[in-house]
């Protein structure tokens, strides 16, 4: 290689010369905050993120498609009635264990969601809470010491234990109320030889009992009481899988020989009966796990939502259902292939209510 | 500062003296590969990195746990019999729909594992697998595509959709025996007025259907086979969140005015009174969300795990559950503050069949 | 066990009291929306989600300790003049590409920072877009077919390979004046025997040749220009990996035999001296790697920084510094024991512009 | 709906048929370790994995390549002679504190890579560990209390600072010595007028200066010895960024008014010259950052790396180049659109040993 010409090898795979972008190309931009007088409001932040790129497009993306599954109007097919979007919310307990309960709380006080779905945690720990407070702590803080204080952490939270026992305080008599009626059902239908009967009443199932714990909460900072008031399903297919399943082992033994049964039948039956009658699905998912794979399932039976926001951290490289993007779920006919959707990778405490301020709180959209 | 002198407070800073280190503090070392004639054996291969540091030596240090739950051997102080490690192994659906099916099914073959929580496709795939192959595909392959031509995508991995036509063919006449047997049941213990009882025997729950369908599955790829044959429980709270889900939804159509039940509360109090039977408890917990959940909570009715091996790819500072670390899980009592635990933060795919390899197939452990 | 009384092992786990919570724990709180007649602002979101928990929290308790930073007013030591915290700002290239850069130039132009040190790319891709556009793309745009179109991708980002034909042009006769004052400040350097003099004014610098292009480029939307006009040095010692070390490759061919040099010692003497002569100093550090490292390993020369902020994607199980949490620099001397400091787990054009809007940019702070 | 009779939207969407799929579509398979009399090789095993599917797949594949870069064989086109390919390998620093040393020292002494390149740490770290040795810690261990102790933290690594001590004093003669060398060369060049010529042999570089180290340490246990022995050179842009830099800066102060100058413009030249001269060109990437780009950016003089190994936790969705896939680079054209390539997302420690049993360690190829 000649010392005084340059390098053609390299020159020409460096200065490869492009196409000529399209005129309607988005440009990148940002926010100039100089040019705002008085403190930025959220949803004008938001606006200014949306072509910056990385996640805060995506975050824009994410907000441009909610407004519209708030917006939209349509006529049912079927009873011809006006309709408008069925939302499905889903959340993992973590979030209603954070100060995002609030805000989940105010989508289900303002009717802005259709059904919800949740874990365990989810329920329960939206009911401790109206019986005592969780605290803020750290994530470095030393699970030994923890337990010796009876202090149980959650990410960067603290939740005395005494919660629990207050809760146990709670939710024993309405056990025991639960079974009561159980019981009177079904010797009704065991009477009508109905036992197993789609409509024979006798059966708790995880959407009816969560129901019945918002009506007995009564309190107005909980997500489950305003579900309850203002008829949104809850669901929640595992709902022994935390502390409400503690309380149900015990009363196993307070109850012998009889036994509280949650049937799970029912309840897929039910969101999936949802979803098949929505003329057009949205899905806001909070999280990931079963509270993601399970509203995404439900839209499978309308052959895929139409509009999706994922917000969660994790990623798709295990080949998890947890991690993976929108484009799998369109492989498997729960997303619609010309459905608008986007996954923003975040903690949902660091945008969700920044895209409740943009959308279901924006003034222009009361 | 005079510049022929050197800058005290910097030097001070970067040159502190440290302590002496202990004589046992154990050194930073690796693998010398030149000092293997032959191929390196993947249990040496795991020794050899246990002080590499990073998640080296985490995998290590998850090795040396598993084997000592594996050499355990104890006395039940209830019985007075011998006893051994109750080991409780959790894994997400994708585990079973990747090739580490067969190490799994190698464990429960063997009666490695004492009992199992998986989630709806973890029950659904393996059988789904007995019916026709999944293939190998790629992150990256179009959805919209893919669902034209019916191929499902988890991860880099391809199902065709006549699986699950496959599958329901399958599954419908056994869904329908179960129903009979189910009225059977039912019948009698209403006559008995026992309808509800614990020991009725009326009630379908995840649990007896898995084993019901690895009775029928007879095949010996199956993990559900296998412990069907072991009687190794599996344990899936929310076993319709799937395909089994989609086909039971069907079936409630099918069955009307009838309904397949299947009661969760009864396999709650199935898998925490194994947890408090156990006389040593050990966890492997292969993923996140409920699988990990659900053991941990089982093992808190006997106030922790003695053993904790996690492994999954999610991260603590959204503060969900299925990213918290051991330390989390301590401050509840799901593990013992004095438990031998760890996480190795990976893709299961990629470290558990050196694992494996380095414990429960090691031969000098057989 | 008998049925009828309550498992005791698992009731004294589960319902194990727990101390009493210090009158002054936080309580987590969250945002309610129903109470803001008007679109909410930035600033009072941010507030608002400092009692959130998880990563909410985590950008409440930045925005606290970059206004402290602001805020602080104290004495130099040694001139006894007032003195305010000497602001370091770090940053990855992509940043840049991307439309927070307009924030980073709102930070430099209004003086809100001391030194910045930045990648190559974060230097040539400021300047490039002076001279072309950034477009929004997709993650998923396939890279052959991209290359193809001469469209070279940044995340979700898309830069015309023209825009580097176009900065070739722009820089080539800097380079050449460039290398012109040095052969002349070498000449009279060898003529006194000064030429590795401290001072000899012969030697490039990556900041020397920043500065120089950040005066060159005369364009007010540009980070580099304002760097330079309000003397605020940019630190990148890498200044070689990218498109500017491309052209600079190049014209080794078209200067020889002679060559332009860029000697990285002088650059860390002057950074470092910058941190030792700081009253106070505090570190904003956006992304990972060198950029993360340099300001960390220059802050050590006083004993470690006084405030850090990090926000990055980044793990710690890798053992990575880019992953290190604060409290790995604090173990090094890079961050004072008693310290100020905070970690956000986010991509940074999510959590950046509301971090600004609640600090830099808030009225009250103006 | 009729409640007899199945809902067709939901069986049509759900039993949607499927594509044959070809007949050599890959199944999904894994290993049967009942098939294994002894324990398996860490080779056979990644044979095993290859079919899994997830990452198992993608480490089956990154052998696959490495195994092709090995054995590949050529001519060169300018020279006429036979070549092999030119492989780049690239780490991060905490890799050279790790365990992995030993392996990648293995890489080199036995001539099995052609260029590397590394942050300053992955310099330093490995001459320090010729002076004294660093220890196994936990991620856990609290900062303040190991800098009281003088113990530095890298991930679960432990670094006594005496340890650095003993680097200032091995390291300040050699500084000493390389700025006499300097002085005498630069007097020459002077009077010859050729002081910035490019053979003028005045200048020290980074990589000149890594060779220089390799020669001194003279250890056997050191990558940098058997780099200057083998003469494959280590490139590292920001030298000074770590100990050695601290070193320098130290070195300023004694050595003023003289200055030892390191300049990268002649390493840019180095590495992007080597990468043109390539018949044949792979890339192995262990981390990200700065080496990562380092290698792509040289690979681009080339038009492209044939083979391309990326091995790293990071994520691409804010953006990073240290996150970004293969594909990202093709779109650059710093890996050829018909190259082999696959990135890993794992800590490299977890996987890389793994690799090298299978590759470079195999028998079969050596």
């Amino acid at each position: 290689m000649s010392d005084s010409s340059k390098p053609a090898l390299a020159t020409d795979a460096v200065l490869k010369p492009s196409v000529e972008m399209s005129a309607d190309a988005a440009k990148v931009s940002g926010i100039e905050f100089d040019s705002y007088k008085d403190n930025i409001t959220a949803a004008d932040l938001v606006d200014g993120m949306s072509n910056m790129g990385f996640q805060a497009s995506s975050l824009g993306k994410a907000c441009n498609i909610i407004n519209e599954m708030i917006k939209w109007e349509g006529v049912n097919e079927t009873t011809g009635e006006p309709a408008k979007c069925t939302i499905f919310l889903g959340y993992t307990s973590n979030l209603i264990s954070s100060g995002l309960r609030s805000t989940l709380k105010y989508l289900v006080k303002n009717k802005m969601v259709s059904a919800i779905v949740t874990t365990a945690g989810g329920i329960e720990e939206d009911l401790i809470k109206c019986l005592a407070p969780t605290y803020l702590g750290e994530f470095s803080l030393p699970g030994g010491q923890l337990r010796e204080k009876g202090l149980n952490r959650i990410g960067n939270l603290l939740v005395p234990n005494d919660n629990y026992c207050k809760f146990e305080e709670w939710i024993v008599p309405i056990l025991d109320k639960m079974l009561e009626e159980q019981e009177e059902a079904a010797a009704i239908a065991a009477e009508k030889k109905e036992t197993n009967d789609a409509d024979s009443g006798v059966w708790w199932t995880p959407s009816k009992m969560i129901d019945r714990l918002g009506k007995e909460i009564d309190n107005e900072d909980s997500v489950l009481y305003w579900a309850h008031k203002n008829q949104i399903p809850i669901f929640c297919p595992a709902l022994t899988d935390g502390s409400i399943g503690d309380m149900l082992f015990f009363h196993t033994f307070k109850a012998s020989p009889k036994q509280l049964r949650l049937d799970i039948v029912a309840d897929i039956r039910k969101i999936n009966s949802m979803a098949m009658a929505a003329t057009k699905a949205g899905m806001i998912i909070l999280g990931g796990g079963i509270i993601k794979h399970h509203i995404c399932n439900a839209c499978l039976m309308r052959n895929g939502a139409d509009y999706a926001v994922y917000i969660n951290t994790g990623q798709e490289f295990d080949g998890s259902d947890a991690g993976a993007r929108p484009d799998e779920a369109i492989s498997w006919g729960k997303i619609r292939t010309d459905a608008q959707h986007v996954k923003i990778y975040a903690d949902v405490t660091l945008v969700f209510p920044l895209i409740v301020a943009a959308t279901f709180a924006r003034k222009e959209n009361k």
